[in-house]
């Protein structure tokens, strides 16, 4: 996690960013299209205005794939093209991928890090211009292993998920499953340390950081401490829930960069509430608007967390 | 799961084949690239060479993303072009997507199903052609919603993992969380039941399946035990381990459709076991040694599962 403490550091902000775009929080002038295509470079066009507006104040953007996957290959197409714009812009990229797999297809899969497949005379390509990936852990290890692998010879890091942020997660991970009422997330809490202790870098963190969710903070804060060696993203702030109080515990002691705080909505569709937009208003004014709201609303977020953390 | 199930009747066989190429098990006709699209070529050349040639003996493909993924944008091409081409021969296409999200994220995942969004003068449109998708449970019940409801709107259906083949699976899966040592896969087991309850099809199986590999032959009968109502996707016959008597006690008592297994390797790669394979072949005979090996190899594994079931 050297890279990405490293960066946070520089603007002294925790946040991330989250980039997920989809047409209810685009402004109309970007949803009046005609084809998929279309409606893929409008994504493409309102990414570029986010990363714009927010690089120099947070460090790290995190797209959602599904967003972009929704669109098909052309979607995917502007998923890349978005990643290497933020990564052109100094900015820590954090995939939110969630891939789950065993074997060598979690290694095909882990080629969002690795790169392509160097056959022939072809040599790997970064094809994803990812710097880390959330990987979920149902499959244990085998799913994990060839992740940790390709983040290794990258210098890139995973994010394993361990405690959501929506209502039914419970319903697996809160499972007690030790006779000590242990529950599924603690006991991945242990794994995640325990496969992580060999790639623990310079501030104590090691390449495989935790999904733990702001929105149950009891949960969150017991998950912190059962993760000494662990960084966190912590997704839910803002329009899921959770507030600058709810994620302050969930930074370490010897660090304030011990957790990075998510939040998409909050700041992207952050133009909606805005009383200057109007429906006439040319798409470059338009996104001229989308990039003042997200500008501002980054801001007061970074404000709202370094509040607390201080 | 009516659609499916009346496709496996239709062909007698139980069989599922799976698309998963990868340079390793390509012939080296196909590997000898110079860009990542030429690579991707040769994987559509490769698995429309095996969808001609299983056609009409298998009737359902189960293509692995991860492996078209592992080429970026241009291999998810190719995946989209293969799920068009085994449905335009009547095949039923099961994505091995492995997806897993909650709420508005997991809803653009479920476009898979329920095609690209609508916005503008854009009407829906199916990009990814496949009539099921696997999903990951590790989010419960929010995580699963949005993938029904598409299933339902676009008469689709769902796989979610339950009890996986691979040897870790039990850190997780196999975890007692019940005061009766019920394990993670079992509990699983009961909410798959009740999340499909409302959705069963003349066949009495509801559109929510479950993958339970064939590697843990008593795991996997207990399973079926405890899943009257849901269709199975069995996992890790052949390469994997798993043999026909293994996979036996998964089909249902009231139809030896109950289940359907899957093979990647074992038929896919059969041509590697092939002594006329010369290097000096050209693509063309390559691709028909390919096509002539996994006939065979399809052939034999639908005899040895059929004379289990008889």
């Amino acid at each position: 996690m050297d890279r990405l403490i490293t960066v946070l550091k520089k603007v002294g902000n925790p946040s991330v960013v989250g980039l997920d775009p989809k047409p209810q929080i685009l402004p109309q002038q970007l949803t009046q299209v005609e084809s998929v295509q279309q409606l893929a470079q409008s994504y493409l066009d309102f990414n570029r205005s986010i990363i714009d507006a927010v690089t120099g104040l947070v460090a790290v953007v995190k797209p959602q794939i599904a967003m972009y996957e929704a669109l098909g290959p052309v979607g995917l197409e502007v998923y890349c093209k978005t990643t290497a714009y933020a990564s052109s812009k100094g900015l820590y990229v954090l995939g939110d991928v969630k891939r789950g797999d065993i074997g060598t297809t979690a290694a095909a899969y882990a080629s969002h890090l690795a790169g392509s497949p160097a056959v022939g005379d072809l040599e790997t390509e970064d094809l994803w211009h990812e710097d880390a990936i959330t990987v979920n852990p149902f499959l244990g290890y085998d799913g994990i292993h060839p992740f940790l692998q390709a983040a290794e010879k990258a210098d890139k890091d995973i994010f394993v998920l361990c405690s959501t942020s929506n209502p039914s997660s419970s319903q697996l991970q809160a499972l007690p499953c030790g006779p000590d009422g242990t529950t599924v997330s603690q006991h991945l809490a242990e794994l995640i340390e325990l496969w992580g202790q060999d790639s623990r870098g310079g501030y104590g963190f090691s390449r495989i950081g935790a999904v733990v969710g702001a929105t149950h903070p009891d949960r969150a804060s017991d998950l912190r401490a059962r993760l000494p060696h662990t960084f966190l993203l912590v997704p839910g702030y803002g329009a899921q829930g959770g507030t600058a109080a709810d994620v302050a515990a969930l930074f370490t002691d010897n660090s304030s960069y011990g957790a990075s705080i998510s939040s998409s909505r909050g700041i992207i569709a952050a133009w909606q509430k805005d009383p200057s937009y109007r429906p006439d208003m040319s798409r470059t004014q338009a996104l001229d608007l989308v990039a003042k709201a997200a500008r501002k609303a980054a801001r007061q977020m970074r404000d709202d967390l370094t509040a607390v953390l201080n």
